[in-house]
């Protein structure tokens, strides 16, 4: 066998012990306001506490916490990257409040609930894809005190049919190609080696529809591909949802009142509200959002294309359940 | 954070269990031969053996020992791929011959020493990037009997300078292109973020140099890039090698003959020999080349370019140590 070229790519990329990494989170620049403003624009929030920052990267949110003027803030990072954010740390004069641990959170060994605040940017795409909400929500249960606050607070699904008509051609287009190859490579196998691979060709075609046209592809939409009004699938409050809740949304209706042929794809996104606890609620709530209509994110927006072959002629208008799990496919 | 996209693409191809991905290999052709040949090509030594399939993927070299006159065929494969190689035998017609396993061959229950024949697919890039080489020789320990064969039976790995001039150019470009970006950031995050990072600079250059620099490349070179004599740096003989000698070599001393400035990359390959064992000779010895002499393989070439800035002056001819392990870097 192989190893694989685009995997030497994205092993890069998906890397969080590469300060390269880091730094395209660090100069998504929607991302680092919304953090900056729901922390330092809530600094009496965060005087004299203990604060957990779960998935510290480079540091970022620690520094803007002890700035705020936390007491203490725990860095919690797993990679090597845990070292860089040291370095951060000290260069900006903050050693002495913030603590920087290379852990996963679940391994740390901190007091049960001795933290004020968690802090975390944990949100993936679509919210849930590769998110590392679960981590989360093991620091809310083991180490946040009772009232304690989380940063963001609240998280929502967004879902919208948009007009991508070129893109889903481009998509059938490619999944034509794939499938005519196999014509070829039957002829092949038998004439060169004698096998038999016609029980096989059902499933290449399973597989290939499945690869090119169920999973979800980023995009970064603007305003004017969305058809219609976005319907909210899904609304977390980060102090309460559970591990079950963070796995994805089984089962979320939708209906909009718009006929298929302007329907090539659905797209997903999330916005997330810093609002602090209902006991220590935050004066100023910042929303992050990461929707077509609010300019650049790192997140973007995922795309579900509409298989036109898969559409029944009784289905008039878009509508149907969609299960939006942490996969990035709909199933 | 995100889950990223680079990341799909690569899965994509990375996993076994798509047919898309065993077809790429069903459709290298000189792969194909080689060890249609060295199993068809020497159907005697298969006639009434018992045979294990280590890693069978589509199950196509299962296939060709049963056609070769084996008595039983073991197909052994972790991923999904094994309900389809199991029909793939079905419709072939040798299912009371060729027993389909989905396993690791770690996990396999078989009788010790009662295997008279390992068949296996497990090269690397380069020999032993990503390969799975530690799973052929702990099948080899445990149910080969004393006396059996392995196909392939002998690996050497092959280095040599090439020229590639253009490719290394362009690879110091995009390291100079990722290096420039600090200044803008560094500048950035100090305006809009009160946050010195100036600290992680040095981090970054090197980083950056490894991941540009360092990482092999996959290429598939012509034989008029190479310069010089190719050396082996390496000879496995499959019946005798360990477990720490499949790790990767440590120290390959090489010297060419040949000014530095011609010699902007190292590339490496390896070809595979499939004679049989000492007791069982295969009479017809097949080999598999996939040195850029021997045309097209998916397995190409990996490259090393030579970064100028590190030929310290007193190096006048290519020269030196490398250590060429799994990870697929020179460190
Ligand atoms: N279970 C876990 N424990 C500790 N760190 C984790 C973790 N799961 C993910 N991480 C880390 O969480 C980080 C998320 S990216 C966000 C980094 C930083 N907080 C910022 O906002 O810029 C990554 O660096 C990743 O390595
Ligand atoms: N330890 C292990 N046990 C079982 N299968 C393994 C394995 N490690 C890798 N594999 C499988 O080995 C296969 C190698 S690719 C080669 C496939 C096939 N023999 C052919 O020549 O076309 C993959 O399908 C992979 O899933």
């Amino acid at each position: 066998p192989e190893g694989l070229r685009a995997a030497d790519y994205a092993n890069y990329f998906s890397s969080y012990a590469y300060i390269y990494h880091q730094k395209q989170m660090l100069t998504d620049s929607k991302r680092m306001e919304a953090y900056r403003d729901a922390i330092l624009g809530n600094a009496a929030n965060f005087r004299d506490k203990v604060v957990l920052d779960v998935g510290a990267g480079s540091g970022i949110l620690s520094i803007w916490a002890a700035k705020a003027g936390a007491k203490k803030v725990i860095a919690c990072e797993f990679t090597e990257m845990a070292a860089h954010a040291r370095r951060l740390v000290k260069a900006n004069g903050l050693e002495d409040v913030v603590d920087v641990r290379r852990s996963a959170v679940e391994a740390l060994d901190l007091e049960k609930g001795s933290v004020d605040i968690i802090i975390s940017e944990w949100m993936g795409y679509f919210l849930l894809r590769e998110s590392m909400l679960d981590s989360v929500i093991y620091a809310r249960d083991r180490y946040l005190k009772p009232g304690g606050a989380l940063y963001p607070s609240h998280a929502k699904m967004y879902w919208c049919p948009v007009a991508l008509q070129d893109d889903r051609d481009a998509k059938l287009a490619e999944t034509a190609d794939t499938l005519a190859e196999w014509d070829a490579f039957e002829d092949e196998m038998m004439r060169e080696h004698d096998v038999d691979v016609r029980v096989l060709r059902r499933p290449y075609e399973e597989e290939t529809r499945d690869y090119c046209l169920r999973q979800a592809q980023w995009h970064e939409l603007t305003e004017d591909v969305v058809q219609g009004e976005p319907v909210c699938v899904a609304a977390f409050d980060l102090n309460t949802i559970t591990l079950g809740e963070a796995q994805g949304v089984a089962d979320a209706p939708f209906a909009f009142d718009l006929p298929l042929e302007r329907c090539s794809a659905f797209a997903g996104w999330f916005d997330s509200d810093f609002a602090g606890s209902p006991s220590a609620p935050a004066s100023n709530v910042v929303t992050l959002d990461t929707s077509p209509s609010g300019g650049y994110t790192h997140w973007g927006q995922q795309c579900f294309f509409v298989d036109p072959t898969l559409v029944r002629d009784a289905i008039r208008r878009a509508g149907g359940r969609a299960p939006l799990a942490t996969k990035g496919r709909l199933s």
